[in-house]
């Protein structure tokens, strides 16, 4: 399908606000097939990349996490997942590190689950999940010391996840998602 | 589960930035349980909440879109959503409304999906999903005037979504999720 007529291009951009984990920017940009149309400003946020894990221990039980979340004001159960830091060689190697300082948890088998956009209208970053199978604790979680990570571990069985979605208990978009992708791997996990 | 140890108060918040779209503030926020520890800063995103809509037509076709996001820097294929603004007086008028203004197309079979949390991490907006059945063209797309909406509308068969989802067509996080709670509700739509 020919999207040409679609396209906008970005004429100049500026840094709005940098907000530690994000950064906003303003694009003005113009419709690209009409050189002589005035410029529209879009704003969008620049989080760094980010990774998501299901972490399943031999016992069928997916290890979630439970935190305050400032977004929203309250205490969400999620999976492991956070940013991925230049230091990570790979979105992988995030999600392992991700995974043992959050929940202590390893695993030597990983499988990518695939790569979405949390927010393509107003996000430049992608988010990639990852399986981790067989999981297993080697240590207690080691919180970045920052003072502002503190985490409770909850051991679900992964069928009990179905019933926590439609409860609303599980609401994190990024989250469903993370099983919505488990879900359409399942031919390729067995 | 007694979260009390995880919780956090808010001193303060400031606004940051206004990008139409969204606000940005700063919390100062400290440990509810230590009054005395010291305060951190956390960056939250205020969008108005949104909506998205699943419109599948009588022949078990998705009505979808093609735009430009401004997020990403392409053209995404997508269902139709968008905020609820002020003058909508629930969040079903407003997915009543951006069907018909993006698409041309209106329901009166309409099921409520749920209600998630696009990013409860640095977002405090909801985002409630629905299923329009029986989804009929009665107009034209009408775009908001602005000059900055342009869609071209794709009509894609339902069994077809979750190859486009695996392709990596799909993939905005809010219409995985949106397919995912549809699945979830599946008993409950027949």
């Amino acid at each position: 399908m020919d999207n040409s007529a679609l396209m906008w291009r970005t004429v100049s951009t500026e840094l709005v606000a940098d907000c530690k984990v994000f950064s906003v920017s303003r694009n003005n940009s113009r419709r690209a097939q009409d050189e002589g149309e005035k410029l529209h400003s879009f704003y969008v946020l620049h989080p760094h990349n980010w990774i998501n894990v299901i972490p399943v221990t031999a016992a069928g039980e997916v290890v979630m996490v439970e935190q305050y979340r400032h977004g929203v004001g309250h205490v969400t159960l999620e999976i492991p997942g956070g940013m991925v830091d230049p230091t990570d060689s790979s979105p992988v190697d995030a999600a392992v590190r991700e995974l043992l300082e959050e929940t202590g948890y390893v695993s030597d088998d990983w499988v990518s689950l695939g790569r979405i956009h949390p927010n393509p209208a107003i996000q430049s970053n992608v988010c990639d999940t990852y399986l981790a199978r067989n999981a297993r604790q080697i240590e207690q979680p080691s919180f970045d010391g920052s003072g502002t990570e503190m985490i409770a571990l909850r051991l679900v069985p992964i069928e009990r996840i179905p019933e926590l979605l439609k409860a609303g208990v599980i609401t994190h978009a990024l989250v469903i998602v993370a099983f919505h992708l488990m879900q359409l791997n399942g031919d390729a996990l067995t």
